[in-house]
């Protein structure tokens, strides 16, 4: 097996999705098997050896990365959509915007109440869903263990929002 | 270890998203690693010993198995997505609603010319979306080798709208 380089698979996508936004496009890693294999492996390395009860994820694109490592680590799956997308009893959460408000939700069923949860997304830019969904993964009762990115922004400082949790991030830019 | 009857994590709620509709709700599944791991390996059995190049599945509830389905078939997975989510160049197909259209886009360069394509959902209702979601896979020059899902609504009669392709569904109602 040769050695993968993951950044290579990062595309970047100058003005997208406004004007002198440079965005980093997964796609490509996506769709190469041994490139996102190692990338979820990454990930999740540092729970590895950890009790990881649940990983929650916020859609669509975390869902991506996030089904696969609960399956990888043992735990169970938790969704976290946008409003009026799951079905059952919600726990909701708004957070601000750069115009406007959105509203998270999760299941009230959805972490059994102490259980450890590890955050997954993609990508940490400003850190505003993320901190949202740490407070609606904690009214449900569960603990945040941590955060996992596959990349991270650093000029955005989205670490500052979460900087009460462990945040691990695999690429930084 | 215990045998797991995956129906029993399927928690059915009346009048959602309107009144009339029992809706599947698979998130207990999701939660409980263990069927959620029966769940995928029954989903993808059909395919485990078939050369398949990508995965591709529409958001959001599909990107859930359709990220592990490719994970485990060592496939590369594809995100089709709706309208305006996708940075790159993206082909896109329109498909009718109950009222109105919705537009599915994917990645012009996501599958090679005669790659082998798999595609996952969670549950096959009406089929129309699917439909549309084969349709762009082929535009992109993707073979649809089949379909697999992890419930059909059979009452809704949705194969007769992906009729051509091999249908999978490891639940019925």
């Amino acid at each position: 097996m040769t050695k993968i380089n993951l950044s290579e698979h990062i595309r970047s996508i100058p003005d997208w999705p406004k004007k002198g936004i440079l965005f980093r496009d997964i796609t490509p890693l996506l769709g190469n098997p041994e490139a996102f294999i190692l990338a979820i492996d990454a990930i999740i390395e540092p729970y590895k050896n950890k009790r990881i009860d649940f990983v929650a994820a916020v859609e669509a694109r975390g869902f991506i990365f996030g089904s696969i490592a609960a399956a990888k680590l043992n735990a169970g799956f938790v969704p976290i959509r946008k409003k009026g997308k799951l079905p059952y009893k919600t726990q909701t959460v708004s957070y601000d915007l750069e115009y406007g408000t959105d509203t998270l939700e999760i299941h009230t069923d959805g972490i059994k109440k102490d259980a450890k949860v590890l955050m997954i997304d993609d990508l940490l830019a400003t850190g505003g869903t993320m901190a949202a969904a740490c407070r609606l993964v904690e009214k449900t009762g569960g603990i945040v263990e941590g955060i996992a990115f596959l990349i991270e922004l650093a000029d955005l400082n989205g670490r500052e929002k979460i900087k009460k949790h462990n945040v691990s991030a695999v690429l930084k830019y």
